[in-house]
């Protein structure tokens, strides 16, 4: 509880929902330290986890006055709030938020858990429950190439959270096997983001 | 563009998230206007709700200035936002949000659909995938029973969206096959739920 005490992340590497938060804490120039947990090895979560994130899950916080916040997009509402990548209208603040539970309703269980079957689980499910996860992931991807091939960024004409939480399974989609190459309007998006100063991909 | 122009909910009478819009509306004394689309028959969704909400779902809502919101828990913050169902202190916020992810991620996909499939779909999928989506389901109500075993509501000491938000598809589990005989915290926070002025469930 020392008010010196850095932010605590518990973090993964290859989580896109990790990376969500080390980039708006990154942003905002606020620095913590990272304790890594494996996401495929998890029996180590109740121990660790346990009175920090319901679910056990990563990313979770413990700010610097010893308080823990789990959920990736809760996380970053926190951090970004009254920074400029939140906004302060409210109709602004709650398309942010249509966006961010739009991401983890529709997109992350289908793009993020594609990519965990293809690349790290030990052992996946059958072909055609990937493929009927792919088929989903679709379906999100072409609700964000119909938003953006309207507008430059997801709320308010200007990058927000909801454009870091859409960027972190977006940019790594082709590691599942999502073709990119149907959603011109998704990959000009992609490069916008990675043209902001402090954006950097979950490989870099 | 009216500024007399009552909110516009599209609604239906058996959907959960559908349920937390109207409670929050009635709790704040909001008077809104009903138009209904079935959940089984989705023919007419891209008609009705193109440009309105990105993923065509219900609950989605036209504010009284025009502009559309969509996204259940979203909407719960919008209308929330200043009035008792939601603290203003950010760390609370940050809390509501950590539950209103979980509840979209965790507990409405597996407790919400079960009782879907088993109660309203045309073509529900093989047992086995029912079955699966159960022990998810059980899951999520143990992570609710270990936090009101300790607490008597989900944020700061008092009723907030995030009860509203965990009560919609809770109080209707039996539906879906969950017994919730296991989860004594679970079935007191319930009554207290039910207990506040203004709480009816969804068959009310």
């Amino acid at each position: 509880m020392s008010p010196d005490m850095a932010v605590l992340l518990y973090d993964n590497p290859v989580s896109g929902n990790c990376h969500k938060v080390r980039l708006i804490l990154g942003l905002l120039g606020i620095e913590y330290e990272r304790h890594e947990l494996s996401v495929v090895d998890r029996s180590d979560r109740a121990e660790v986890l346990t009175g920090l994130s319901a679910s056990l899950n990563v990313p979770t916080v413990v700010l610097d006055d010893g308080r823990p916040l789990a959920e990736s997009n809760a996380i970053l509402w926190y951090f970004a709030d009254g920074s400029r990548y939140l906004p302060d209208d409210p109709y602004e603040r709650a398309q942010v938020l249509q966006w961010l539970f739009f991401e983890q309703y529709k997109h992350e269980p289908a793009i993020a858990v594609v990519r965990f079957w293809v690349g790290y689980a030990e052992t996946p499910p059958p072909a055609a429950e990937i493929e009927a996860r792919r088929t989903a992931g679709r379906a999100a991807l072409e609700v964000m190439e119909r938003h953006l091939s309207e507008h430059d960024y997801f709320v308010a004409a200007r990058f927000t959270i909801a454009d870091i939480a859409l960027y972190a399974y977006t940019h790594v989609a082709p590691e599942g096997g999502f073709d990119l190459a149907p959603y011109p309007a998704v990959r000009a998006w992609l490069d916008r983001i990675e043209a902001e100063p402090g954006i950097v991909p979950i490989s870099a």
